[in-house]
């Protein structure tokens, strides 16, 4: 076990350098700034459709920068996910050429379980939360010596995950305020590793997978419950050192969202803007319309919309 | 009957004007440029996410740029449309405060239908195809001398559509190529008038809704008979005049695409990209995986995924 007082939040010179190592592979998403008034919000609102990126997910970034950090052994990759990381393990494995087993609990969507389905990767769905599946990689690792990638803590993770800030910075210098929902804590980790203080970051939670939110308020990580609408992209157990040391350092606010609130948002999207979002990239549109973060009238604010990969039957 | 020899394609300064008419309410709609291989398609593909647009469709722009160029009647504007037009003046007399009566035929799409009875519009749903609606649109503004809109065979519609292709433009100018749908050739139009010879302009329509490609092979618009997937959408049985003129002097090629390879290509998008679009939207990509249009190994391509109103179910 690492000891807390060693672990520095990822730097800006490891996040330029993994969007060098996977540009050409991965997706500058776009943005889309809304005219006054649009989704029910009055501020100016810019929506970073990461949902566009390569595997429907900003999890594409920090797979493909660890797969590309490290040398992988003949034996592949193990992984273990609730959906998102899984499909970008896979899909990521396919372009390198390199064997993945993916560990699934069942609690994972039927969506992303039939877009892993149809990669080459081998796919152990059991266990009934993300940490049994955790569990189950850890062990195959061991027993066959392939490469263990974390979710969202590690550090090349983070760092991949913070190309999508800094891309974010690039594309609209002008923003004073982000909101960016988060699990584990690899986005929001990478993300306040870019901006620092240069922007008011908000961490968005559910209220039923609130591991930061927990974490920032006993000043470590500690377990929590997770369950609801965004438990298959959001339910970490305990959030992720690294994330959790730049969360400390520069997320402004941490707030949390209900199951109904993320619903409407992520209808409002849907109806309003055309954009197809799972559960967890609506938490911060739910957190601007339900009043957790109440923005100055014309403030700035850019959503993170992290991810696509929902059933687009529930948009109905 | 306007003759046509006085019909003179959109000016760019028509197309200048408008995008500064409609600017403030109306969305500068993103550009994803995707990475090498993506698709299936061999070209550096650009998408134009105008589906992202108001309304859900780029008729926004057309729409909006003819209604604040007129001074609007007490009795408010009448308009028939297979789904999208409609929608763009239900929402644009909203936002203006003016009344609507907006006439469908009933092969509408119900996810069109839903979305136009949520507005405040008045809905008149009857006849089996666009032009039936068109006459009694007509006859409607007739009686009360409520403002006639016309889908897309209007000046000030044409030139609010060419701003999508200034967007376009000025987003990506180093594209070589641009693929457009045509229905009504109102899109097609306008953007033929502001590219004019500094781009490949090709033209797609399905085979069942191939109005523009019938008037380039007889030399002026002729009528056909329109049904399939994306009649909805695409089904103008004869093209527009304007439309027409600009595309006889700048679109370089007019192709076809079967239902069959719109369906895949809308089922493509869906899943590597996370873009829900409408089957009209996903004629370009069709073409380009059907061979309809070749391009040259590593050409700049641009696609405009002209519009959303999809129900999501159909992307499952």
């Amino acid at each position: 076990m690492e000891a807390p007082a060693e672990l520095e939040p990822i730097a800006r010179e490891q996040i330029d350098a993994a969007a060098e190592r996977i540009a050409g592979r991965t997706r500058r998403t776009p943005v889309i700034d809304l005219e006054r008034g649009a989704l029910g919000v009055d501020c100016r609102l810019s929506l970073k459709l990461e949902l566009h990126q390569v595997s429907g997910c900003f999890k594409w970034r920090g797979t493909l920068n660890a797969m590309l950090s490290a040398e992988i052994p003949e034996a592949g990759v193990v992984a273990a996910s609730g959906g998102n990381f899984a499909l970008a393990v896979a899909l990521a494995a396919e372009q390198l050429g390199v064997r993945a087993a993916i560990f699934v609990p069942a609690s994972s969507s039927p969506a992303k379980l039939d877009r892993l389905r149809a990669t080459s990767a081998e796919l152990v769905v059991g266990g009934d939360f993300y940490d049994d599946a955790l569990e189950a990689s850890r062990r195959r690792a061991e027993e066959t010596g392939a490469l263990f990638l974390h979710a969202f803590d590690q550090p090349e993770v983070v760092a991949g995950q913070g190309t999508c800030g800094r891309e974010l910075a690039q594309q609209r210098p002008e923003l004073e305020t982000v909101l960016v929902p988060t699990g584990g804590a690899g986005l929001i980790g990478g993300v306040a590793g870019w901006y620092r203080d240069q922007a008011r970051l908000v961490s968005v939670e559910s209220e039923r997978t609130n591991s930061l939110h927990a974490a920032l308020a006993a000043g470590e990580p500690v377990r929590v419950e997770v369950g609801g609408l965004a438990a298959d992209a959001l339910g970490a157990a305990v959030v992720g050192r690294h994330g959790f040391e730049a969360a400390r350092r520069w997320v402004d606010e941490s707030v949390l969202v209900s199951d109904e609130e993320i619903r409407a948002a992520q209808l409002e999207l849907w109806r309003h803007t055309r954009v197809a979002c799972e559960p967890a990239a609506a938490t911060p549109l739910a957190a601007l319309r339900a009043g957790a973060y109440r923005p100055a009238r014309g403030e700035r604010v850019g959503l993170i919309l992290s991810g696509g990969n929902v059933d687009p039957a529930q948009l109905g």
